[in-house]
């Protein structure tokens, strides 16, 4: 009801019966303006993110576990250790509370694995029609690792571009309960939080970690070009490029290209190249990176190429608009 | 258009024509997945808020400012100086771009003003009916202020009760505009950045500062409940309680109780006795504290009593729901 989020009594008890259950700790628990953190090292990280995915829930997640697994994934790939993050709802009259407690209870499971603290939140009620069952946005602060010095400017020819995780599933999986497409393909999201895979590679190999992005919105085509500067582009090798089977496949049957998708649980990386060998191990070390491949190199020029099968090179630009919106 | 939040080329024109043009500082410029902030004290304060108010542009102010000034001051309160925010938008496809520019015109102008640096963002775009034109999260990081000792546990009986500001004027001027109620008072929000008034308040008296709240949804009855404890409750004269006439007369005429509505630019505080006089002359001597008023003490009893004109006593209780919905 709109009264959940106007701020009187009904407000204080959704608050204390419903957000205070599943994210309770003592720092949010003051339910003070903003929460008050400690002990907080010189250099910190900080990001936002909305979410609007539709639909709210698809196979393997839901926009709960989705809003913190991004934010959390945010600050790991800048070389931070994700410590808080807020949690604030925006919520469509009528919502199921059945569908707002899954929703909860997968972003509360996911906050717990990654080791991050909701810290300050707010729930905002709007009209039916007014927005799309639920949207979340998640801000977050991580603490810098000592040993990071992730930055672009940093790459140079030579350098190994490492792909962590089979892509294609997240969108796909969206796309496919979104339309109601009905393609039994097994396509899940892959949205996973990877602070601990980025934390065991910058404390194994501090600077020689020169680049980290999650291969989210715009997907690895956009971030290979992000990355890509005056001093180096990318060749990348299509045949490398872990993609699981059924993605794959579904994205050949709709004529959709699988780099310019989002995905929600992997990341490139691009480090020295005497580093690859133990990046690589580290990654497929960790549930989230068993399909960890060496995709492809930093090259002169401030292009990214793409060696396709048949050993022809083409452009990879990032794609122009929506190949697919609301996607997280 | 919906490809303006989908990440690729038409995304990354939207950040750098429209974001930058606003926003752009060297924290945010480096556009990474999260910002780095250097030089972080080891206390620091971490809020949230989502703005949905509807109508998104009203006398005084539009979503914009409000999701600036909301911010500033949640972080303001808790005795911290608000340092870094993050923007985060949801759009409505179809909203004009006129419109999305005076919006941020106004928030990049108060930021501005309560001297924060927006140092992350994001960017959505639904289909047309799946939000409201345009809502916002801002989250937002202040640095402590060194001689801030605000707790709620510390009121005590004798302490003096402060209100900073004329009450009802937000409330009412959103409602005249999204009612179109045609009432012709000079009503006007009273949204604005408080944290300089706070500050000061706190460098000038440190400890003997015991609690500051902004009286936003759920008005000054929900705040006094919030603050009212084991060790003391309030009794506040209704005849010295801060009104603009025009709000006054408004209430009124609507049947509406000016104690139960949202401002955005007026703060409660609570203090010691001996504190009084001087945090009146330094809130009054701040542009948005000029109405400030003392409007009552901390009393025996973890209740909150309002003492009437004629003498009665009431019991205040905070509002039980809406009673006015997407205020902020």
């Amino acid at each position: 009801m709109l009264s959940h989020g106007a701020g009187g009594q009904q407000s204080a008890a959704f608050i204390k019966r419903i957000i205070l259950k599943y994210f309770g700790n003592p720092v949010l628990n003051s339910l003070e303006d903003a929460a008050l953190l400690k002990n907080t090292p010189p250099d910190i990280a900080f990001t936002t993110d909305s979410f609007v995915v539709d639909p709210v829930f698809f196979p393997g997640g839901n926009i709960g576990d989705l809003a913190v697994c991004g934010t959390v994934n945010d600050l790991a790939v800048r070389g931070a250790r994700p410590k808080y993050i807020s949690l604030s709802l925006i919520l469509e009259e009528g919502l199921a509370f059945a569908d707002l407690k899954k929703i909860l209870a997968a972003a509360a499971a996911r906050a717990k694995e990654a080791g991050v603290t909701v810290a300050c939140g707010d729930t905002k009620v709007v009209p039916r029609g007014k927005c799309d069952k639920i949207f979340i946005n998640t801000a977050g602060i991580g603490h810098m690792l000592k040993n990071a010095a992730i930055s672009p400017a940093n790459i140079r020819v030579g350098d190994i571009v490492i792909a962590s995780g089979a892509l294609g599933g997240h969108s796909l999986a969206v796309m496919n309960a979104r339309h109601k497409l009905g393609i039994k393909a097994d396509l899940k999201t892959d949205s996973a939080p990877l602070n601990k895979m980025t934390a065991a590679l910058i404390e194994a190999l501090g600077p020689r970690v020169k680049a980290m992005r999650d291969i989210t919105r715009g997907g690895l085509s956009t971030v290979l070009n992000e990355l890509a500067g005056k001093r180096a582009g990318f060749e990348i090798e299509e045949q490398k490029i872990p993609v699981l089977p059924a993605a794959r496949a579904t994205a050949a049957l709709l004529g959709l290209d699988i780099l310019d998708m989002a995905n929600e649980g992997s990341i490139v990386c691009v480090l020295s190249p005497d580093a690859a060998e133990r990046a690589l191990r580290i990654m497929r070390a960790d549930k989230y990176g068993k399909n960890a491949q060496i995709i492809g190199r930093a090259v002169e020029g401030g292009k990214v190429l793409l060696a396709t099968a048949l050993g022809v090179h083409r452009l990879l630009r990032p794609p122009l608009g929506d190949v697919l919106p609301r996607i997280c």
